[in-house]
């Protein structure tokens, strides 16, 4: 039921079209991405986001990166590549799925180094399209893996947007909650809206209400009087990166609620790929967080909503501790308490 | 240091002055009020609020609303005037200081009623500027009881406006904060910006960067973050309604703040006058929660911001249970770990 949100269009001299995310809900338009630099702006300004679609954005981002190259030989081309990802890698640096779209790039043109130049580009743009394509079975995955979470009748809260619009089609939260009700259940949902940059009353609650899921928009800070006034089962939310003993960084507020939930007994849940977990860090206190401009928070759609040369202090991520949480659906399970072994478990040597 | 929020001007046949406060930060503008009607409004739309502002507002409005009547015995008068309390006190369901100001009136006009209605006039035009004069001198009470939580170097969260502009000139929470930084500590404040309507950037900033205090401003879903990563000493905030055992009813978002500041070790402070305590309600569940319209939610300054007839849920008010409480701060005297005996023993019989 999801539309598409990234894709590519022709062969390897082709380009990426992707929803335009910063005018939803008033305008649904399409962009073209021809160029390193353009994808660079669209991921950098939040045309695209949410992990998994930044993670495919990058990977088609280092095709058009380099369709163009002229070099002759492997290594030519590589050097070429390499300063290609450098560069879109620099776009935003919370997002684990990025590093990990533009190292698989690398790799696969590392593998087939052998290659002409020429083959090695239209293998990169069948990688591209084969991350897209994992993507989408990796979504309907979390959803039929979280779904048994929900029952008929629940009410859940979500923050952000973990939707068809941060994915390939399907969302990661909100797959949960698609699936549940594509096997009849009555699902109602509470969505946050997610200041700044206001996702949930943007993109999810547009999302949710044209999927036909019942959606009520709520401000971040009525979530705690709605567990405390309404029944709510639970909340599910994505994440962008998580470490190894579970820790899980996501969107500014979703740690808040975590702390919110825990207070009134309502089970915490993230959904999040595999491609998510970043086992190379031992817990959310080496995860790096963003700061973003003061512009977000005082003004909206161009009109100022604070006084002038406010000081501003605009994080785009929190942490969410593993203790707050109470499973992480991923494609490969569900993983309980999640903790270090567990992740090891389920995730193992992640690739 | 604060500017006056609101005040009589000229006689009997005067009328009220008030800042516009849905225009601020962006422009300063006086609104002046002539008839029950048009401070009706200003109450309605949020021009002037802040539970002791709502008090004034609503005392001067008795005088307005009657000072045309032109009943000739008290009978009459009192009957036109209960019509006009009665119709002011619709504007704003919550606020608890609104029905105090009000009652006070009418007590005062019972009081004179064997008086002509010309002289009762001119009693309830004292009255409601002693009201005024009252609420100058316990913000400042308030403030010198307060401040010496703070100390030199602290850094405060605070959320909504419980400032200048909530009051007739100095604030609740922002008094302790003015009063400290009077008393040559150097405090900072991180201000939540306070959605949907936004009184922490567009008051609270304004306000202390106009007193030349350090103010930072976050998102309401940023405290969380912002208290694990940087020093946070404490929160203080206003009230609107104060239950008999200390549960306190204030801006959407105090209720989360409260928690989060629990899970941290924060101490959490109210900061409230004596008439912000409703001891005919034992507790925080009898608080009848205000539910605003969705446009709040939906569109800022007139820009739509959320799809199409989208579901909102717009509670104005959550309720902070006693428990989460560190201590109250009146003019009276400071409530520590406030409770049913606490309360009476600081607040007697409120009169």
């Amino acid at each position: 039921m999801p539309l598409p949100t990234i894709e590519w269009i022709g062969e390897i001299d082709g380009k990426i079209k992707l929803v335009d995310q910063t005018l939803l809900p008033n305008e649904l338009k399409y962009v073209y991405c021809d160029d390193k630099e353009s994808i660079y702006h669209a991921i950098k300004t939040l045309m695209v986001r949410g992990a998994p679609a930044i993670g495919i954005a990058g990977a088609m981002g280092a095709v058009v990166g380099i369709k163009n190259c002229d070099a002759e030989d492997f290594e030519s081309f590589f050097n070429e590549m390499k300063q290609v990802t450098a560069y879109l890698g620099s776009s935003r640096p919370t997002a684990v799925n990025l590093f990990w779209g533009l190292k698989r790039m690398e790799d696969v043109a590392q593998r087939n180094s052998q290659k002409s130049v020429s083959e090695i580009k239209n293998i990169l743009l069948e990688e591209a399209k084969t991350i897209l394509e994992e993507d989408k079975t990796i979504c309907r995955k979390i959803g039929e893996n979280g779904e048994s979470l929900l029952e008929d009748g629940n009410c859940v809260i979500t923050h952000c947007n973990a939707g068809g619009l941060a994915t390939g089609d399907y969302g990661t939260a909100l797959a949960v909650m698609f699936a549940a009700a594509e096997k009849g259940k009555n699902i109602s949902v509470y969505a946050d809206e997610t200041r700044p940059l206001l996702q949930g009353s943007r993109l999810t609650a547009w999302e949710l209400k044209n999927a036909g899921i019942d959606v009520t928009l709520i401000c971040d800070n009525m979530a705690a009087h709605t567990m405390k006034q309404r029944k709510i089962d639970c909340v599910i939310v994505g994440a962008d990166r998580i470490a190894a003993n579970g820790d899980a960084a996501n969107k500014i507020g979703t740690y808040s609620l975590s702390i919110i939930a825990k207070e009134h007994d309502v089970p915490f849940y993230v959904a999040a790929p595999a491609s998510t977990f970043d086992l190379s860090i031992a817990s959310g206190d080496e995860i790096p967080i963003e700061e973003r401009g003061p512009d977000e928070v005082t003004s909206i759609s161009g009109n100022k909503i604070a006084p002038d040369d406010i000081k501003v202090f605009n994080p785009a991520f929190d942490v969410t501790p593993a203790s707050n949480i109470a499973a992480i659906i991923t494609e490969r399970g569900v993983i309980n308490s999640p903790n270090k072994e567990k992740v090891e478990t389920v995730i193992g040597n992640n690739t």
